[in-house]
């Protein structure tokens, strides 16, 4: 198969899913009746009762199991705080504009499709220009504004829309801004991520945990992002759900206690080096990745199983997704390691939940900014002794020398490192004096012997105090739940064969509705029997949709296979009723008084449909 | 006790829980290490799970037991939306600035906050004057700008933190408003209530639900609005939870199929008719104020009495609950009747959930909008015969007459209603003219027996088509919560007296965290039983805090009967151990493998404490 016919097959999969999606409500474009609005979309009852069990079991799985600290801050957020977090001054996208309408599209966008459209559809292309647009693909995240402003000039790319010539290249904030309260003096922001509402916090969760490390909080919540022009449906929106998690830890320390409960654990990774050489990702054994270095620490490693076991949990196809790690040149400065869980569907490997070693940076960045230290404490057993630098300006000479600069010299003389400052005594001692460059100033200025005292004193310490490094698993919950879909879907050919009918195959876990109560005709006992055993399933915590129209038993069963509803409980007779699951269509014969118990241990556990087959009779219709 | 000692312990009351809930972090005021931002509030871990587990017996209650319909919308909408609902021109407070500072406040609460001080410190008021103050409180929200500035001005009102004079107040929108895109053309505002998500929804949601009514769908999630000077701590604040149902149902058949579950609750209940005479809130049995007419119809009655339930179910103290109708200039002008579940706290009688008829408004603004119809079908078994008038303009000879205003008499001439429509048949028959008065043109016009022919034809109908009516029952989570706190809070003296102890008394269902793991002394033994009771509890679903600390066990106690955790298991000895009940301070002793479903029968059901109290040997300290 080529790749047009690859391509074209994806297409027809993705229309496929999609109908059905919207046609039963999975989710809805919002506002339709006024047209929509790009980027923003509803979930519909099945859709919202999947996400509200995935967001059930994430609590489960991370915040209740791992005993974690869980917030819920606001989605309105002041300007200082995301000041502080670089995203008013780096959360951009680039962006040009239709000189003539005004309309604006996403400059990579245009020059990505420039190029993909040139190596798939010019029969004429050189070698030399496939290379050169291949190189451009692959380096597309790292070019600066300017060098892709001249791309766009130098190929010729006009407006999408109306071929009309395009501005050059220039930052947008992704962020929606508005003004809190009535001033209009207070901008405000919608958070772009709920990471921030638990970094302000640090100082009082530490403190909520008695003062220890490590400790993870962690969020679940809206979050915005104000697209250019959002393309690919349901995993680039301007609104979705966030689940992030914040786990502080000492930096000297990343070992984590619960690491042997997942090392044995194997799966797709994809480590920057294998992504560099052009291998393929591979199978490894997460312990031997940490032992091996290839993940920088345990709690990393930890927390990528565990991502594993959740995304595999709810469905998601072990064989098309993997973990890979950032490139060198992907990664914010400050990180130690980034890793992505990927989950390939039909738009490629997309990115689901990011986890990465932020180390200090976000807990300084409000340190910095806020003047409140969100440190951590380590108190030692017996007080150390350690030598301790003191540098101690003398300001009255320096006063007399440098007048209105006093105050920056002071500053950078008491801000030198050790050995700068060991340098300068040396200096001092040996020559009298020494030029040192003060940044602030701009220029270099003479220190003489009598303007500063630098030594080492021996210092008893009864504590150590550092700033902890961050490690966060952040989880796009609209994106998982897409993939979900495309993974959960097949098709198979109805009884007579004349149609193919749409079955999502969720788990119990997921599934929007556990099952359905079907009185096999239209007769005033079945309906009583049925609404009796809906009260049962109601009391245990089931939730059910009971149909009783006329409509043929196989149309109701296919009906509800496309929702993904596990179990059918049909009634066919006052006594006893039959159990069938979705995708094997097999069928048991259960008593009325048990069958709500029966349901709920199959999807609420400790049994499988395997478990009950073997303990009931077998039905064949 | 006079009014000012109530006031004075209120405060007191209010500042003991405050202390507590800010102290344990039930919540945070938000980004409170830059100083906060007034009317935004976090929550923090057992606040948040209180809410989730406040959430989560919504569902239950109300989406699971009634089969509703729910959907998740986003928070971001396009001005058009809010446009049609009223939200633009209407959802605005009045406000007067500082002249000088530019501060600005609430122009009722100003003149509130003033007659209150002048009623209640002014020993020197005449009667007459006390009355005038008291008439204003009575009628404040019902004042126009116009007397509310001349109130202002009469009373010489200043900026209360500077005496500066204060400008005429004008109305402010409290919306918070950003941009859609990137065009800057496309105002959006952050949602002041979930129900428009709904309500744009319904033709798809009425199809979902096989065209048929009653239904009623459902939303949870964040609203907006931007207060101009927020006060009363955690009720009155700038973003917070909505949990809202629409249910949807025939305007002509308001009866609810399972009102007889409820009928028979009895509870406090204000009506009009009691509040306008003075009277106080009585007990009144539901059943029996829907057949008395005092509620307008069953649907109504059945959510109050739901109301009722979900709120003590929580535990709300049902003697400081109560539902109080509007009275007629409360209500909007649309509504057929509405009841708020108003809640006593140390701020006084307090709105938690509103529960109203909203008739047709909300979906005939949408159709009028939209241009997308959103109603409802009735077929009829047989066809049914109707008189239907008939109104056929003759557009010749009106052109001729009339010219360019044509369109506007043929649309006049259409719009006519029944009654006027055969009067102007019977005038054209006996004086072959009449006059006709045109909104549209503002004027009247003479129309000719030749411009129009009128007739009642005979029709069969097949189906009745029609605008349903919406029930709408509102909830307010966070203020719901904040009640709950104040309704859970005691203090005890603790063991040797000398201080006092804060406890909340949370039902199981609500209590952030269901029980606490305490090795009684610090050693390994009982250390690795706490791990492995904390392993059974995590299985079963219990959310548990473990405490290895080596204080006091009465101290551990007191720790966390603060968070309201209802259950302690201490561990003295590895075969069996202690199982604490926070407010009785029973004990009873349980063996190590039993302990977790015993925690898990009496927090998640189907025991009580009771129960097990006769089931396990007591246990004396």
């Amino acid at each position: 198969m080529d790749a047009a016919q690859e391509a074209h097959n994806r297409e027809a999969f993705r229309q496929a899913i999609v109908n059905t999606l919207e046609r039963r409500l999975f989710y809805i474009p919002s506002f339709k009746i006024y047209r929509g609005v790009a980027g923003l979309y509803d979930y519909g009852p099945p859709g919202c009762a999947v996400k509200s069990n995935v967001l059930a079991f994430w609590r489960q799985h991370f915040v209740l199991e791992e005993n974690m600290l869980e917030v819920d801050c606001p989605c309105v957020t002041p300007e200082i705080v995301l000041k502080a977090s670089g995203h008013v001054d780096k959360f951009t996208d680039l962006m040009v504009k239709d000189e003539k309408t005004g309309t604006c599209y996403r400059a990579d966008h245009l020059l990505k499709d420039f190029c993909k459209e040139k190596l798939e559809k010019d029969p004429k292309i050189t070698q030399e220009k496939a290379a050169e647009f291949k190189h451009i693909l692959a380096v597309l995240d790292d070019l600066s504004v300017e060098e892709l402003g001249a791309k766009i000039k130098d190929y010729g790319i006009t407006a999408p829309d109306t071929k009309n010539p395009l501005s050059a290249p220039y930052p947008f904030n992704l962020m929606f801004q508005t003004s809190i309260g009535p001033s209009g003096l207070s901008p405000g922001y919608m958070r772009p991520e709920t990471a921030q509402g638990i970094f302000v916090n640090f100082k009082d969760l530490y403190y909520y945990n008695g003062n220890k490390l490590p400790f993870a909080a962690a969020q679940i919540g809206q979050a915005f992002r104000n697209e250019i022009s959002p393309r690919q449906g349901l995993l680039r929106v301007r609104e979705f759900t966030l689940a992030e998690i914040e786990h502080f830890v000492d930096p000297d320390d990343k070992a984590h206690p619960k690491f042997s409960e997942v090392a044995k654990l194997e799966f797709l990774m994809f480590p920057r080096e294998d992504q560099v050489s052009g291998r393929s990702a591979r199978r490894i054994i997460i312990g031997e990745a940490v032992s091996e270095g290839i993940v920088n620490n345990e709690t990393l490693g930890y927390f990528i199983g565990r991502v594993y076991l959740f995304l595999t949990y709810l469905g998601i196809d072990k064989e098309r997704l993997r973990f890979r790690q950032h490139l060198a040149n992907e990664m914010a400065h400050y990180a130690a390691d980034c890793w992505d869980a990927e989950i390939e569907c039909s738009y490629g490997w997309i990115e689901c939940v990011g986890i990465a070693d932020r180390s200090a940076y976000d807990l300084r960045a409000h340190t910095d900014k806020s003047g409140v230290p969100l440190v951590a404490h380590e108190k030692f057993a017996e007080p150390r002794e350690v030598e301790k630098l003191v540098i101690t300006p003398v300001k009255k000479e320096l006063g007399l020398a440098f007048k209105g600069n006093q105050k920056m010299v002071v500053e950078a003389l008491e801000a030198m490192g050790e050995k700068e400052a060991m340098e300068m005594k040396a200096t001092l001692e040996s020559k009298g004096e020494a030029e040192f460059q003060i940044c602030t100033l701009g220029k270099d200025v003479t220190i003489k012997k009598n303007m500063v005292t630098i030594s080492k004193e021996k210092k008893k310490e009864h504590q150590r105090v550092f700033t902890p490094s961050v490690i966060e698993p952040s989880f796009g919950i609209g994106r998982i739940i897409y993939c979900l879909y495309e993974h959960s879907f097949y098709t198979r050919p109805s009884k007579d064969g004349d149609e193919q009918l749409n079955v999502f195959r969720f788990p119990p876990l997921v599934a929007p509705i556990k099952c359905t109560v079907f009185p096999l005709v239209q007769n005033q006992q079945y309906e009583e029997v049925a609404k009796s055993i809906a009260k049962s399933l109601t009391a245990a915590g089931i939730s059910y949709k009971i149909d009783i129209t006329g409509t043929s038993i196989g149309k109701r069963y296919a009906r509800t296979d496309e929702l993904g509803v596990p179990f059918a409980i049909t009634v066919d007779s006052t006594s006893s009723v039959t159990v069938r699951e979705r995708d094997s269509k097999q069928q048991i014969r259960v008593n009325v008084e048990e069958v709500a118990s029966v349901i709920k241990d199959v999807t609420d556990g400790p049994s499988t449909w395997g478990d009950v087959l073997w303990k009931y009779p077998t039905h064949s219709s």
